[in-house]
């Protein structure tokens, strides 16, 4: 499995050129009023003009999505490069599942550290409020190997319950130590204006929500949001031109595990975290204890829990306990979501990834408001498709 | 609108290290019994058997497909990855409505010339015979500007019609040219195993053929096919250990029109045509009279004629004439579509920018049998997402 880290991987990270990113934008997770296809506007509108340049500057536009057919519409590419005026820009659409905002921005990186183009556009969009939650649900579950796994009833909650049942089975994690993990999210997305969720919770209240698929109540998972986001990806010598503080994309690492759960060799792990963590590091050449604070894919309690773990944060089996702990908190010892997470913050499946990376910006540049982790520096994103068939991941780190 | 020739594309142009067309494989086109991950798997083996590769040697995966979900799947990249035996490789879909398959293939093309990857599959999909016609009707309209052009009626058939008049208003093309595109490309289909039709026809059937919106009659149109095609990209150095005959990739065109008709200036042209094939000829350092065959994107025997004009082998509004004169036979002055086109050789949507391409490479490897134009060295395809919302194209070239 080491080709990822084979000779053009090592080559390419001698070469390539400095990336930047440049700024970000986003709109309000939730329940919005307005397509898909407008909520990336917004979401770009604000990325553009933080960024200080003008929308004919963007080279090429890299949109993820997965739900837009439901709003009778794809093919977003040159609709929206339509839209921001400039109808002439390479633009596509790239789909993972909930990793798709990750993967986008890794091609977009990938083609800026590769001398393609100086400045693109990266928009994750998502609108899903218009369905009922039964057929959510059911177009969600199009992301498991539905042949084998959703067609016998396995929806999303049913996978990661099981998943969860591994990790109590295998480590002795419990369902308060889940519980803590939503009630840490829900307290950081207090102060996260822009987040779906502004509520308070207890471990109390996660235990006795109601139950989805034993031992996952209400409360350990993420909703279903709309919401869209955006990030300008630059060449370091485009980006100067706009601003003094660079933060740098250090490191990429894009990775796959099995489809269906039943291929793998622990239910409780996700082998495309850690060799996307792997190959991430050695790019950027930093080690985890260098890393300031982490967004990762908590599409529920126990992801958030694996994540931490599969990230090499903590040994394998102790991502519960940590949680528990308050090592993760806010001001703990390595700050998990400061966002808050899917969990609160919500999950515009399309727009996750690229979220991450806004919370990232917001937080290195010091505008985090009360959310802030205090002299951040250093960040990883974690994006997760499905119950882990993909994973996308970033590092970035802001200029001195 | 010069942005893409400018200064990063220039720059790589010199330091991107050569690229090749490894293999190629494809089922055959029409209506086929299994999904479209099922599929793209019997074109993936072809295509690696032919290069004479393991599959562990695939270092990432390019799917292009866009209606998977009518199968209730999506996420197709861990999915076919999983299959193939390497479920750690980096996975992706990517979507430009029919243009899928040029994009995704451009990606893979993007990734190798940087260095990221020694070796790459792309493989395109698309399984649509389990739609009604009214159904898959409407699912394709998805990609043009629903919100403004499908929701009042206009469905591609209906939009490439207003283009053919727009095309016979101000050229004075006539019906019957429109028709000799038609009928050539059934000629050519005649020699191809793997094409959706085996059918001799003439210009007085196509004339006579029902209409499906006025000018164009049902043998001006493609039809809905299933099908996958795949390709291997991999870097010169890795090809060489494999064989002496390179096809290389010699320049990759990417460009966007305004996504709706009204949008455009001239709507008997489609913009993006020109932009893609301006920067590939830039990048490939070649001359329009170089190349020896197109595959270009006949969705509509209307889009022949405007694709070979605005790809500039004929004046503008000349299209339809030197159709009719037997200039783009196969022992024409410049062949085109040798294949049979979209038209007769099929067009399952993702798969048909990597079918186009699937031809290119025998083509060029003298491999095309009956249908093989004579001493073909040099080939170019261009695939069309929507009325030309999207351009991805492509031109190759046997090493000597």
């Amino acid at each position: 499995m080491n080709i990822l880290l084979g000779e053009p991987f090592r080559k390419w990270c001698k070469t390539m050129r400095k990336v930047v990113l440049l700024s970000t934008g986003s709109t309000k997770y939730g329940r919005i009023d307005v397509t898909a296809r407008e909520a990336a506007l917004t979401a770009a509108k604000e990325a553009v003009e933080k960024a200080g340049i003008e929308n004919r500057e963007i080279q090429a536009l890299y949109i993820s999505n997965v739900f837009s057919m439901t709003e009778r519409q794809g093919h977003l590419g040159p609709l929206i490069a339509t839209s921001l005026g400039v109808p002439w820009i390479p633009a596509l659409t790239i789909e993972t599942a909930c990793a798709s905002g990750g993967t986008a921005f890794r091609e977009a990186y990938a083609n800026v550290a590769a001398g393609f183009y100086d400045c693109v556009l990266v928009v994750g969009t998502e609108k899903v409020s218009h369905l009922d939650v039964v057929t959510a649900t059911t177009y969600f579950s199009y992301g498991s190997d539905y042949q084998f796994e959703a067609v016998n009833g396995a929806s999303f909650p049913g996978l990661y319950a099981a998943m969860a049942r591994a990790h109590m089975h295998q480590y002795g994690t419990t369902e308060e130590q889940m519980a803590s993990v939503a009630v840490k999210n829900h307290e950081n997305a207090l102060h996260n204006p822009k987040a779906h969720f502004h509520k308070k919770i207890t471990v109390e209240d996660v235990l006795k929500s109601r139950v989805i698929a034993s031992p996952l109540k209400l409360y350990d998972c993420c909703p279903f949001s709309d919401g869209a986001s955006a990030a300008i990806v630059a060449s370091e010598e485009f980006a100067k031109k706009y601003t003094d503080t660079l933060i740098y994309v250090m490191g990429s690492g894009r990775a796959t595990s099995p489809a269906a759960l039943f291929d793998r060799e622990n239910m409780a792990s996700i082998p495309a975290t850690n060799l996307a963590m792997n190959q991430a590091l050695k790019q950027a050449k930093l080690s985890r204890k260098e890393i300031d604070f982490l967004e990762v894919h908590d599409c529920f309690t126990i992801a958030e829990i694996m994540a931490i773990e599969d990230l090499g944060f903590c040994e394998k089996g102790e991502g519960g306990k940590i949680s528990d702990e308050g090592v993760t908190a806010r001001d703990g010892e390595i700050p998990v979501n400061p966002s808050g997470g899917l969990k609160a913050k919500g999950h515009p499946v399309g727009a996750t990834g690229v979220g991450q990376i806004n919370e990232v910006y917001e937080q290195l540049m010091g505008e985090a408001g009360k959310r802030q982790v205090e002299g951040a520096m250093t960040a990883l994103t974690h994006n997760i498709g499905a119950t882990g068939g993909t994973c996308s991941l970033h590092i970035f780190r802001r200029g001195d």
